[in-house]
């Protein structure tokens, strides 16, 4: 089957009507019913509580033009909205003669917390569709790191969408059918799936563990801050481009794990590495995860230190850490492909960002167990209004 | 670190005394304390209620001799033990001086019914262990089917091991620490992740969906059916070999679903091709899921009639199907890597996968969405008693 623009349009309106999920019948339980609101000043997914999974991918888009890119907006918008919302695309049943609206395999699920976060790629400004002056200069590309070790293949792309939900079948569900509905205006061209505990399986407020075994997260900001939101992750007006006021900025990197070499490191070397006790998470020196951390007690090039100085200058660098492990099957000789994927919004990441991974990669004792493959970046657009689309401050109407 | 066996035995051992998990302050939920016994006649994992999360992998041995091949299974058997009852598998922290006996990931939350599934493939009975004697004739490899796209290195091995629970955090912690134990004596050849809707998230009974769309398993055997099981799943000791009495074969298939050619295919095509309505899952002909389908009204080469004739003489054919749902990236094209990581457990595979898979190979009007590209086929010894070791029956003490 060809998709026209006509037939992409047609699929991702047919449906309007909302029909409801199926199974509504049934006791509904908090997670059957747990939904995210998509409309609002911000994107969904950046300040929400992290959920269980993810799914993300980076498309190109091969229409041209900016009308073409503005279709593919608003069909992409009005079927996450739908899907947030826990409401099918359209009858998996129906017309016998034309392929459903929906593929089905989410039919009947709740939303799950289902939030997609739409960003644009550095080369969305390029030029095809008229963009080249409202790229914003905090959408630098990223400099090389001495640790990179990238796969031209996992980096970059013109539009990033982020599917996370606390089911993985309804945020599989969620990017195939924007895959689908893009079909002839987006092509995939690097996707990452990725996993957390699973919600209820862990005490109440417990940071949660990487796949180095350390609890990660301890000192990340507090999404529910609005005044750290506002200082280090939502672009303000003042910054400019107006279109990005309310948004922010996406860096993802998908960061592999030597695990075998890790799993053999003595447990002094690992807390000296990353400067935090394995079993507490207290910083070194400290006796509570939550203390906080003396740098004259810290290992110099120890991973939290460099992430994070603790002087008063690097507060401006903070970041909202929002990353996912991974887990994508084995590598050469056997050895496990796993790790961290990587993902922080903030402010600019010149200042950010930036600033921050030039130290990790230039000192971070951690440097020896960790290999940088995937590299991205995204201008994230303010939220959406009820019969807006993602990205029109920048696109108009 | 070099692992000597003696190394490899004492890590396994280090964590007697049942450390408990971590956070056992707080208040548990029902997923927080969910446990699946590991001990029994049968191993866990087969007539246990599907988990959300399955990581398989499939293991070579390198080690030669009986000796080593059963200090492996003793050593992995303690560690399934302790894991599938929510301890750690050791310290986290501990000797300053060591690597920590227990990764940490999964540190804290519950089991979330982990299960681990032990198999041995036909290679295990090449010579190499002294075992070539005691291969079971219903062990037989797989013939070739005329729609394999095989790729070797998704096939076989020696050792399988499933882990399914309902954490994927849980999951990946398994099969991890096993590698761990393992090394030295057995490599990882091929690994697969899977998913499943998230527990709660659909109505209490409601037939999960595959990623076609369809309604999955509404006429699978029931597991809970101790006579059903008996029949077709468990071998008997009159099928011998002795050592496999209360055991099972499992055989393994990923099949790729070509995602985007189905999503294009008309709606009644593609119920002309299972045989079942999509949003009820009726067989053609039929109103409701669960009526019995009438070979009569359906499509003589739909998948339903070809996988089950529903002749008297196809009883003894059925198998207890356990597969997960995979999404494994993109592939060429930007094209979803996505499909079934299909998974089954019968009394004998000549008499049931394979005869069912001549039947789908040769005509199944699916075909032209499917492709096979990986194949594995496992004896799964019986259960293990408490001081036991998985494959005992076959290794003696």
């Amino acid at each position: 089957m060809r998709v026209t623009r006509r037939r992409l349009l047609a699929v991702a309106a047919s449906g309007t009507g909302a029909i409801a999920a199926g199974g509504t019948a049934a006791a509904s339980t908090r997670s059957r019913t747990a939904r995210e609101p998509f409309h609002g000043a911000h994107q969904a997914g950046v300040t929400t509580p992290m959920q269980s999974h993810l799914h993300f991918t980076s498309f190109d888009v091969t229409a041209i033009g900016a009308a073409a890119l503005r279709d593919l907006l608003r069909a992409w918008t009005d079927a996450a909205a739908r899907m947030c919302a826990g409401h099918p695309l359209g009858p998996v049943g129906g017309d016998p003669q034309a392929p459903p609206a929906d593929t089905g395999e989410a039919y009947g699920l709740g939303p799950a917390r289902l939030t997609l976060t739409f960003g644009f790629g550095p080369s969305l400004f390029d030029g095809r569709f008229g963009l080249a002056g409202q790229r914003p200069a905090a959408l630098a590309d990223l400099p090389a790191f001495a640790t990179d070790h990238l796969d031209p293949a996992r980096c970059g792309g013109d539009l990033g969408v982020q599917a996370c939900a606390d089911d993985p079948l309804v945020a599989f569900h969620a990017l195939r059918s924007l895959a689908r509905i893009g079909e002839g205006a987006a092509r995939a061209r690097w996707s990452q799936a990725g996993f957390d505990r699973t919600p209820g399986n862990a005490p109440a407020g417990a940071t949660g563990r990487n796949l180095m075994g350390f609890k990660d997260g301890t000192n990340n900001l507090d999404a529910s801050d609005a005044a750290a939101m506002r200082r280090n992750v939502w672009v303000p007006r003042a910054d400019g481009p107006a279109w990005m006021a309310g948004g922010t900025y996406l860096v993802t990197r998908r960061i592999g794990i030597r695990i075998e070499r890790w799993d053999a490191s003595d447990l002094d070397e690992q807390e000296t590495d990353v400067g935090r006790t394995k079993v507490v998470g207290a910083p070194l020196g400290e006796r509570r995860e939550f203390d906080p951390a003396d740098p004259a007690k810290l290992p110099p090039d120890c991973h939290i230190l460099l992430a994070n100085p603790r002087r008063p200058a690097s507060e401006a660098e903070r970041i909202l850490r929002r990353g996912y492990s991974y887990s994508d099957g084995l590598g050469p000789g056997g050895r496990l492909d796993a790790g961290l994927f990587f993902a922080a919004f903030q402010r600019d990441p010149r200042r950010q960002f930036v600033t921050i991974q030039r130290r990790l990669a230039a000192h971070d004792l951690l440097n020896e167990y960790l290999v940088h493959t995937g590299s991205a970046l995204f201008a994230v657009p303010p939220g959406v209004r009820e019969g807006g689309f993602v990205g029109e401050s920048l696109l108009g109407r």
